[in-house]
Order: structure tokens, then sequence, then C-alpha cells
């Protein structure tokens, strides 16, 4: 960088991924290659590699992860959640079917089965094929098993008390996609029930940004009408434009109350190898939240219901 | 929110801001309206309405911050130095020409003088006659001085030990800017000699995107050439697209030494009253930085110097 | 132009005009500045400096003309029929209330009348003081009559066969915008019986893209259903983006009869003085339209009618 | 399209190209698909499928030809010229890699031999590969060579007076791109000696958009330098977003001269069936060209010559 010229936009390149997040707000990321585009029986599904963040995953035109910030996401949907558990050895991911959330999950030497439900078998099947970084093997991982069904079905079909993480890594809430029910009251209940007695369940819960924080408070809402504890942080990916919630909900553990050294000590325990984001000060660090987030938090507002479901404005 | 339709792209919209951060990647606001477009001797200096920010500084086509979100940068910038220095009375800011940055400085009682050194007088001119919210009626606080200087011969004109606190409030390293010389480690180097001997430096260095590291990375290792104690953290302004670091210098006191008590009392003493952002959580939180930004910071590399400048991308 | 180095996209410019034009299409257009923006009862209405067009008029995120093209336009929409017609000497304007088409109208020596109708009275004030150049002192011509009103209304109510010339010269027809009704059959018959035994009217009938050309196509339909000659042309007016098409209804006179001399010689005895897109080599030119739309016009399809309206795509 | 409600940007599409023409204009166009992207030796080379034009051909980030409008390009660079010699048999092509010039060459049932020279082998190759629809079986017409080669090189080293008619589709004079010496006078001068006595040249010669005319003018300028008779029309392609240049330079026939009748007669004659642009109403029309351009052709100015280069704004 230093003595550089100023290079300019790159007016050779054709290719630009322009994702509005709003009527009035769009990002545009020039693509070296679009590699993969296809329809599944839910969405549009692509792949393409971009010059900022490397193969990036589009679900509905839509980014989901990208191959040089994914770990932010995924460590942090992951980690938090599963030490603040003393000994998670069931896990349900809704959602996930890239498989990166699977490959944190398992990463985890207490975990004795990882069950990613999906309701996209091409997510899986396409991800496995051009994405391998993201499962990195998780999928041939004997603890795992990979499921296509309806995530709330599944849970609903589920034995209580089965899982002692649940992890909700799903779309955003767009009108007529697969993904507005999984974020409702009635849901989050059938999770709860779900879950142990020691069981958190992780949610990607929206944009934390001080400007558009409606659905991301609402989220927080609901779930604290089913969960007696309820923390939050915000992440940053850079390839999301936005900062980004992860929301959890505790049937009793708390993960404020984990000291730094008990973080790092149960991440050498689990086996967790080097990670990228997440260690025990960033833990201490992230729960944390600033005063704006905490003041939305205690606003009076609605909840989210099956039949007062909420969608993204675009 | 809540049962909304999806309203889609504001097509009856004509006029956007695009904000190119580099060959490949750009931001796309939609804008009620351009309220101001004016060229300075330095830069073209724009305020405008934006749908998502409410009204926006924009210098050479880069946000600099808007109605919404300023607070969060303003008070990042400012308070965590000024509340880790046990009685700041002397405050300088390089830059800040919009006020922002005084308005906070001057919240704190301490305070006997502010002086704001911008090298662009028709900034300071333009923010006092449209964007009145931002200095808050500062400019008109006994205790400001305004100037229209040259920010680094101001400092090095002055005399050694004068300040408790500098600020600097720049834009970023636009090659051809005014800004550049105020990145490197002479520069710092003058800043250090001016301060007090508790004084700290805060200064705006960089996204801390982990995707787009170099430049922040660059500013913290120039700056713990100079200081003995260097700190930082990010804060997420929505309108900057990007998470932005916040670096702070010191000739001895450290900031992550304050507990939350201590933050909160003193802004009570002080007399910061209600603010948005900033308080003992949000200051115990930002310091805790993700591993990936300590990571960074641990790697060697170059340090900027006068005849060795770091610029922006584009 | 030669030897010129690559200047690449001004990213110092913030201010982009984006016209959405079809779901899947856009234009960009850099501004200098934008100078007003303001709503009016019927559409927004701005007024910019583009780099490349000069000052732009803007009605609902549409162009709708520019300083540098806006010749083409306003001649092409003017001339080629009053000179069609020996002596027109009453014209009426549905729209137009920049105030170009009258003052093209009023070129004509012969014209001892000519009334614009614009329904949006706000455009007419803006163009007087913004726009100078398009009206070019036509609004303070004798001659010269504008009201504000409906232009369907106003002819309904006129008297049969008052006018020589009528040209309509509106926006586009956007649902729920104020154009639609002035663009099906009825309208057409209304005009029509208003118009002299020897009138024509003359339309701005849609982009002739050949990849776009069911609007454009619909209209000369409509036209063919009420009037005995119906001729087209395009026009390229980049400001545009697309080449538009213009359309002549006449009740007995056709365009193409006239011959390279006689036109020119009409141009003359009328006063035209020098035109910059029109002449006779160019009204040669203009009417013998390429065989793609001479096949779309020999196609058979729907007509547009008050109850089976036409929008367009966005 | 009539009774539509207004269905909006489709903004779950994430695949655009965008076009920058000039550092302040630029298209946007959505894409179902990017199916190829490669780099050959000497440009980007792509081929996507729009919304709105069908598979399209991109070199260097430039549309070259779209599905939809090709016709209209390859018919209207090859057919005036063809038509006008009274029976072309030798033709060279140079560029012409996506093999629809030499489709519409070979049509002539006139032509012994038509050979296309592109410098780019990849373009021919894909383009057969993947733009079939293009070349039409064209490639494997007896009468058919296409050549690897510098097409300056290759007519430098052809015998004088080889070819009655010689083709000039190539891309726009992107500084170092591989065209810009193929539009110099020298380039003409090698072009004319090749040709026949009653030899053209017909040229793609840039926008003639009345804002942007100084390259096509000086393309003009350049062929009356060489040949005794040029001329000029535009055509509309809405993939190019812009009007566009085709000039001819002939050494002894004009191209005006030839009637309604006696084309229609020639095209029956040679064979060429049923085209979508082209007859002997469109050759009547185009060649009257408007107003504006007349005026800046008889404007003086400079001529490009090998060491006083033409390069595009972008």
């Amino acid at each position: 960088m230093p003595g550089n010229t100023t290079p300019g936009v790159d007016v050779r390149n054709s290719r630009w991924f322009i994702e509005f997040t709003s009527p009035h707000e769009a990002h545009m990321h020039a693509m070296e290659r679009f590699l993969i585009t296809s329809e599944s029986k839910f969405q549009t599904m692509e792949i393409a590699q971009s010059y900022a963040f490397g193969k990036c995953l589009l679900l509905d035109g839509k980014m989901q992860s990208s191959e040089r910030d994914e770990f932010i996401y995924h460590e942090g949907l992951v980690h938090p959640a599963m030490i603040t558990h003393p000994e998670p050895k069931r896990v349900a991911i809704i959602g996930g079917g890239e498989g990166a959330t699977l490959r944190e999950v398992l990463k985890h030497r207490t975990v004795k089965e990882g069950v990613q439900i999906d309701i996209d078998e091409d997510v899986m099947k396409m991800s496995e094929k051009y994405l391998p970084e993201w499962n990195a093997g998780a999928f041939k991982d004997k603890r795992a098993r990979c499921l296509t069904a309806d995530g709330r079905k599944f849970l609903a079909d589920a034995k209580k008390g089965t899982y002692d993480i649940i992890i909700v890594d799903i779309t955003e809430p767009v009108e007529g996609g697969p993904s507005y029910l999984l974020f409702t009251r009635e849901f989050y209940e059938i999770v709860s029930e779900r879950l142990t007695p020691n069981g958190l369940v992780s949610i990607q819960s929206g944009t934390t940004a001080c400007t558009d924080l409606a659905m991301h408070a609402m989220i927080m809402r609901t779930l604290k009408a089913v969960f007696p504890v309820v923390r939050s942080f915000s992440i940053e990916v850079a390839s999301f434009d936005l900062p980004w919630g992860i929301a959890i909900g505790s049937k009793k553990l708390d993960p404020v109350k984990l000291s730094v050294g008990e973080v790092d000590k149960r991440i050498k325990k689990r086996g967790l190898g080097e990670l990228g984001y997440y260690d025990g000060i960033t833990h201490q660090g992230i729960f944390q939240v600033p005063k704006y987030l905490r003041n939305a938090y205690a606003k009076k507002g609605d909840v989210i219901e099956d039949n007062h479901p909420m969608f993204t404005a675009i």
C-alpha cells in the first residue's frame, strides 16, 4: 500500500454483485467470477469469487458467507454458546447447509452428535462440491448427520430435552422465503422444549447497525418472552456490509459469567485448536455491548409470532 | 416492519451517493436531497440528506459522518481517551472541522481550552451553517478556539507539553489530499512531544474489517514506534459501511485498566450527561478486541514515515 | 482525446443519477450538482447538472431532457409534423411544461396561437426559473398561452376542429402517474376531433429499441385505430439511453411525401432559422425506418384503451 | 404489459454487468447468468446471459454484441457496403472473431472467399462453442478462412488490389488494448491499397451520440484523408446503450446513389434471404444522417495517425 498510486475503479471488470439491503441502500462487490448460479426449490443459489472476499455463497441475492471472513460468523455463532455449556454432547443446527457451522460444532471433543437440518438439499450439495473449505470434512465426520427437512418440523417432532445446543443459522426472513417461521415466539418455544436444562440456543439475529435495529431488537424481545437468560453481541463481517447480531437464549447458564481464563481453559480442553476470531478475551469483550444496543433492548415493542411475522425490508 | 409487504428499490428516487471504497467495492446510498455541493481549496464538500442516515457530510466523495450515527464516531473518538485521563484541561483537535468532536470534548467540565485546527475553513463554515446539530453550540463556547491552519505545523509550533489530549479527526490519506502527512511516525513524534506526561492521543485509524486490515495495522505499528501504550477498538458506524478503528496512543495511562465503575463515576463527575454510545460497560467491552485484530497487531511490517507514506486504495 | 491517458471512473464524485428503465436495466449518470429537488402535487421534480449532458430535467426519476441534446427531442417532436402542414396557425401542446416544445412551435411564423397545457404548474415555474434555455423567451411571446390543466379535459372541452397541430409531450405512463390516460384510443379520438381537416398530432411514443418495442408498437396500433395516416421515426437522444420514437397521426397529409427541397423551402419561409437536428435531409431519412420497426408495426396486437391501459415496466 | 403492476427492480438478482462508458457514465445490465469468464492473451472475455438481450459477448468489460440485437450491428456493418459493390467476390474481415460478420458476408452468393483475421484465437474458439447462433455455421463454409493474426500485418502482407470489401469489426481503441493501431490513417492507407478499384471498407466507428461525437468524427476525418467517398450512418443497438456509427470508405462507388428498388433487387439476387434490419428502405433512410452529424463532419480537426493515436475515454 505505501507508495501506491491510486488505481481507481476496475473498469475492465464486468461483474458486480449488487446487494440491495433496503429500498435506499445497496452494496456493490466486483466479482472475479460467478462460478455457480442455480435455482433450487426454495431459492436462487450462487457461488462466486469476489476480489475482496474470495469465494462467496449468495442465496436469493444476499451474501451468506465469504471465504475470507466466514470464520468470524461461524466461530461467533457456535463457540460463545457452546463454551458457555460445560459439556455439550448433542447439537442441532437448523439451516447451516454450507457445513461451516457443523465444522465448528464438531471441533468440540465433547460432541457425540451434530445434526444439521437444512430445508434446501441443493445448498448442501453445492457447498460440499464447490465450498469444501466451508465444511472442511465435517460432512464425513462420524458424529455428523445431515438431513434435508423443515427445521421447525424436525424440532417439533423431536423428543423434549434432547439437545444441549441448538444453533439457528438461517437466511433472513424474506417474504415468501423459507425462513420467516423460524423467527417467531412459537418456534423459540419449540426450541426451548427440545433443549436440555442447561441448554442454549444461538441465533443469527439481523444487523445491529444503530440506524436499523428494529429487526434485531424484535428478535431479542421475542427470545426474552421464552428464555430466562438472553444475551447478544455483534460481529463485524465485512462481506455482510453491516455489523451483525448473534443472540443467545439460555435456559439457565449466562455467558457473561465466564472469565477469560475459564473460556481459554475450555477451548483448550475441548480441542478447538487455533481459532481466528474467538478466545477468552474476545468472549469477555463481545458481551459488553454498546449503550445504544442496551437502550434498544430496554424498549417495549412487539414480539414476533406466527400470525404476526417479521420480514426484511427488501 | 411486521406484516409489511416488500417495498423494493425506490425507483422514483434519482439521487444516489456511491462511495467506492476500493477498485472492487462500493456502497450505494439513496439520497433524499443533495443540499450543498461545493469545492473548497482542498476538497469537494457535500452535505446531503439520506434516507437511511439523515444529514450526511461528504468530503471528496467519502462519508465523514451522518446525523443518525455520528454520535458513535464522535463519542468513541473523544471519551475513551479523555476519560482515561484523570483531569484533561487542554485539548487539541486536529481536523474535526464539523465541530462534533469539539462538542464532545467540551462536555468535560475539566476542559479549560479546546482548540480545533482544521486546514479547510469551508468545512467549518458550511458545517456551522448547515450542520448545527454537529457542533451544537460548541463553536460559541468560551473555552473553544477554532483555527484554520495546517494541524501538523500548528503542533510543531506549539510549546512542548501543552496538551493533555490530542485528537486526530481527519480524512483518509487520499493521495493528493490534505491528510497523508498526519499519519506518519514523524507526525506522531510531534504529537507526543506536545502532550503532557499523562497525555493521550486518539486517532481515527481506518477500517478494522478483517479483510482489509493493512492500513489500520500500519497505523498501529507506527503509533507503537512512538508511544509506550497503544490501544485500539472498533466502532460500528453503519454510514461508514465498514467497522472503523479508533487508536489511542498514551504516554503512560492505560485505558484498559479503568473499571466499569470508575468510568461511570468519571462520566458523572465530568458532567457528560446522557450519552448514546459510551459508558462504563461500553468502555470495558471495546478494548477486548477480537483475536484477528490482536493477531494482526502482532505481525511485523512497515511503519508509515514522511518519505514512506500510506495512501488509501482509492 | 488523442494521447489522453485513461482517466477512469471519477471516484471523487459522489452524486449519481441512476435511472432504472426496467427491473433489469439501469443507467448511471454522474452529476456535478443536484440543483433542485422538489415534490409537486403530481411528481418528484429535479433539475441537475450532469457531466455528460449539462443541465437535466428529471421527473419521477426519469430523464425528461438535457441541455446538450434536448434540441433533438424538441425539434423532432415539433418540426416534422408542423412542416408537413402547409400553414399551421393554431397549435396545442399537451404537457411540455418546460417550454422547449413551445419554443420550437413559436419559431414557425405562421403560428398565431400556441397553447401549452401542463397539469403540473411547478414544472412550468421551475423550468422558467432554472431552465431558461428551454423556453428561451417563449413564455413571454404574445402568441403563447400557458395553462395549468388536465390536457385531456382541456381538449375534450375545446371546440371541434380548432387546432392544426397537437403535440403530446408527456411523461411515460407510470402506474399512478399523471400520464397514462393520454395514451389511449379514447384520448386520440378526442385529439382527432379537435384537429382541423389537415391536422396532425405528434407524440413521444416510447423507446424504439428492437428489444423493447412493445409499448411503442402498441401506441402505433392505437394511433392507427384513429388516424388514416400514421408515421414514426426514431431519434437518438443520448441522455435517454435508448432510441426514442416520435409518432405522427395525420388526418390527411403524409410527411413522407415531402421532398428534401420542399422541406428546406418551408423551413426558410417559416423563419425557423438555423436548427441543430432538422432539415430536408433529416426529414427524408427519418421516415425510412429500419425493417424491424416496420415488421413490428405489421403485427397484430392490443390497442390501448381507457379500461385497458398501458404502463411502463418500472 | 397492459394492466401489469409495477414489478420494480429485481432485488433477488445478484448479477450485474456494469459498463462504464466514460468517467461519468455507466450502464447496468442484470444478468441471468455469467456463462464464461476467461482471460485470453489480449483481453478478458465473457459470455453471459442477460435478461434484456439474451446471450452477450463482452470483451474487456465492454458489450460486443447480444443475441437479440446483434443482427442490427452485423447486417449494418456488412450489407450496405457489400450491396453497394456490384459483385463482391473476395472479402476480408479484420476482427469479427465471433463469426457473425462472416455469417452475413457469406450470405452473398457472389462471395468466393471470406477471410476472417482476428488477433485473439480464444474469441473465435469460445464463440464457436458458446455462441453458435453468431457464426451459424459460417466457420464450416468452404468459402471461409479463419486466421489468428494481427489484422494490420495481414493486410500489409497481402497483395495489392486483392479484396472487394474489407470489414473492420474490432473493439474500441482502449489504451493498452489490441485495437488502437487499426484506427489510423496509415492503417486506412494499407486498407485502400488492398482493395480492388471498386472496393469499399466498412468500419465500426464509435458512438454517434450528439454529446460524444469526437471519436466518430475523428474516424470520419481520417477516412476522408484516404478515401474519395466516405459515408456513415447510425444504428440503434440497445445493448450498446448509445447510437453507434458505421463508416464506409469507398474508392469509387457511392452507397447513397442506390435506389430502394436496386437495393432490394440485389438483396434478392444475392440470395440474402429474409433479413431483420436491412432492405432497400433501410438503405435509403440511413445515409440521410441528421444535421448535427453532418455539421460535425464539416468541422476541421485532427486526423488519427500512428504517432497520434486515439483512445476511448475509459
